[in-house]
């Protein structure tokens, strides 16, 4: 049911630091990922069973914005939110917040469908497309 | 003297590659900064001795539009451009293209200007200003 | 007391799987270190603090040998080690399990001990070695 | 012929550092790896190739040692050596050195050989035995 919403943790590891001290600002991208894996876990659409069906989900579009620096060690909370149905693309929208509860980065990825066999764009899978419906 | 492009080639690592067969979309972060690093040393004005001057730039901004999919071994191309003299903000663009001279991904990433020891915004260091100013 | 044990657990991400279909092999050096931090943690001696307080850990050496592959989404177990009391070196040893309690991967880190200010060598903080002495 | 050696250079990328202020010891695994890979495609056995005729290279064993740390930007040399002919494995030593010609880091990794369908080990390839024998 749309729109969904889910949050899960990490934890910063020391080697996606850089020197300036904090993470480094490309590693986002990986959060982002493992958050929106935790997320279509949860609601019973997981990514795994989903390629392993043949359905392949690349990512089309990124973006962040920084606000505030992530540290080592530090536990982050990344919220995962889906407005909108999927059709021929499917985005997701990200915060991620500090254990005070501030907002360090947002950001976004748009994904396509994929036929893994043709490697063509397919429909998204009606499983898919029954979990993120508008009601 | 802006606008200002520069160009450099880097060859694809194995270990940037993900389990779809192709370059993992995050990577295209690394291959952005590695390009802004030669773009910035090729005008003379070094990323390392900017640093050493006591002035970073820390990301705050950066999106990415995938096209075609990079391979294992694949010698890309990344044109970097800079329109706009930097002020508070400095914002650099990217193409990324194969050897075949097409677009595979496109994008642009705004840095900001922090006082290395302070870690508060400051301006521009003159030598960057003059290197891209208008004429 | 040592011996010392301690297992964690991590999720294999998309972006640390390679276009063999498995977890690109560098990336155990990541889940070493993740189970380090953990382990240092969970005995009292985090490793942030040690920074925090001037004593950095260097990598001195590494080495891993790989059993079976890991994947995409893959829940790993993380077992640490430590035999020996803190010296000049520190070593720990790593066994990466699956979920059905096979071993993926064996592993081992020396770490020495520096003075974060003089970049110097420097003893294992009392701390560490009242944590991990023979009896 | 054996032994043989290769020599090709790389530059630091910035979120190849860590809060150390140094190359992340991990990333020597990237080095090691894009090094290999430039030393098979100079003696005409690319591993791409490889990989595209259905064979490929598993890594079953990793060993660094780091002597002196590598900075961002650094302009690095890794010297990439083969001694003895593929067989059921094969084995490359690696010395990576600095401008000055300091060796910062040693290592080595083993592969094996895979059939790229089956998954199961095979022999190495006639073209990489040709390669890499004796006299």
């Amino acid at each position: 049911m749309l729109p969904f919403e889910h949050r899960s943790q990490l934890r910063v590891r020391y080697g996606e630091t850089d020197q300036m001290g904090v993470v480094w600002h490309g590693n986002y991208i990986l959060y982002f990922e493992a958050a929106r894996t935790e997320a279509m876990r949860a609601c019973g659409g997981s990514y795994r069973e989903l390629e392993e069906a043949g359905v392949m989900m690349p990512v089309v579009e990124v973006g962040v914005r920084y606000i505030r620096p992530a540290h080592y060690d530090d536990l982050l909370t990344i919220v995962v939110r889906i407005e909108d149905p999927p059709g021929a693309r499917m985005t997701f929208t990200y915060n991620v917040l500090n254990e005070e509860g501030e907002t360090l980065a947002t950001g976004h990825t748009v994904l396509a469908f994929m036929d893994a066999a043709t490697r063509r764009p397919c429909r998204p899978p009606n499983t898919l497309r029954r979990l993120f419906s508008r009601n």
